[in-house]
């Protein structure tokens, strides 16, 4: 029987200079605890990181976008979609100009799942074990207005919870099979996270987890993409 | 300044046959508060509503997939991607074997947002207004593995959230300004709806929304639309 979760903003923080320790900043806030998931949005790692590059104009930023890029997935004048060195698919390669210090705009973490590993890591030792850190941002999807937010890394949690060859309660084997819950919390957290209030970060407290897994495990091969 | 939000499971009903009001029904267990969005998981509404439909094969279920679909998406020898009557664009047009009566499938419901009206009527009578309704399914999703829990009917809340014309605290425009909230809802929601135990319902408490829209509003339209 699943038990209620609770979605908790974490704010306060000052604005992010590169090689601030991220995990440790997170930790001094007393916010998290034993068995949370902590949900940061990319823009404060990448910031952290020194992932941020000049740009003044949106040709600067787009650019920028195509240097992150492996592969131009759809582009028109207004719109230029990739999938990054990731694997990711977004707009822009999620290179952003808003929330950054003027005449630059901010990259995606180089490796977010590294990014999510380290804080983990700082957090757990700070804090102690399980604790799980997914890096998140909002992404466009095909098909589907607005944007919603998902994971691009995460550690200390598995990508998928399986319902593989678990029955029913009438005995038939559930069809949809696996569920991305790094996306869902991802999203859960977003909806407490302001950008312009500066809540960069939340917890989600009482949602059972285990083992492991990468933010990279939710890309699809191209094999089994149809979408290319 | 975002605040606390709680996700609580709500559980503990019979089958569900044609015919039941789905909003009594939850109106009875006491779990829904003035304020609240109640996320409600497809089957149990397509259950109320006589969506179930003979297939006893997974060519039978493809076949209803097909009378389901306004246009295929892409098909292959296992996957069938549509685009519902709706708009929705998901595999198998929502067509599901699992947790249903032996011999049938379950249908989406033929208007899921009229659903959505319909429930929320209820509750806020029986309970008092504002209550959110949101119906939800889970889709996949292109280019990222595993699903997630997405709105395809909502009454009483705006389908999104909006930044625009605000500015971060740099006084840059924010570049990501729609937020797909009732995504985001029904994405916390999954996180404690067991589909095992029957946990067909879940309430986020303490967030606060405004407004009304559908999750028709969702459907990007073809001429938005890059991956057709």
């Amino acid at each position: 029987m699943a038990s209620e979760i609770r979605v908790i903003p974490v704010g306060g923080f000052p604005e992010i200079e590169a090689g601030v320790d991220i995990g440790a900043m997170i930790a001094d806030t007393g916010a998290v605890q034993t068995g949370d998931v902590v949900v940061i949005a990319q823009k404060i790692v990448s910031k952290a990181e020194g992932r941020m590059v000049p740009a003044t104009t949106r040709e600067d930023a787009r650019a920028a976008a195509r240097r992150e890029a492996k592969r131009v997935v759809r582009e028109t004048e207004n719109h230029l979609i990739v999938e990054t060195h990731h694997g990711f698919v977004c707009a822009n390669a999620g290179v952003d100009m808003s929330n950054v210090p003027d005449g630059t705009v901010a990259l995606l973490p180089k490796d977010s799942d590294r990014s999510a590993e380290r804080i983990r890591a700082t957090l757990e030792e700070r804090i102690g074990a399980p604790i799980a850190v997914i890096v998140s941002d909002t992404f466009g999807r095909a098909w589907r207005i607005g944007h919603s937010n998902v994971a691009i890394g995460s550690s200390g949690i598995r990508a998928l919870r399986t319902y593989e060859g678990q029955s029913d309660p009438a005995g038939h084997e559930l069809v949809v099979t696996q569920i991305a819950q790094i996306d869902e919390l991802a999203a859960a957290a977003e909806l407490v996270m302001d950008k312009l209030d500066r809540i960069p970060v939340a917890v989600v407290r009482g949602y059972m987890f285990t083992g492991d897994g990468t933010a990279q495990e939710l890309v699809r091969p191209p094999e089994m993409d149809l979408f290319r």
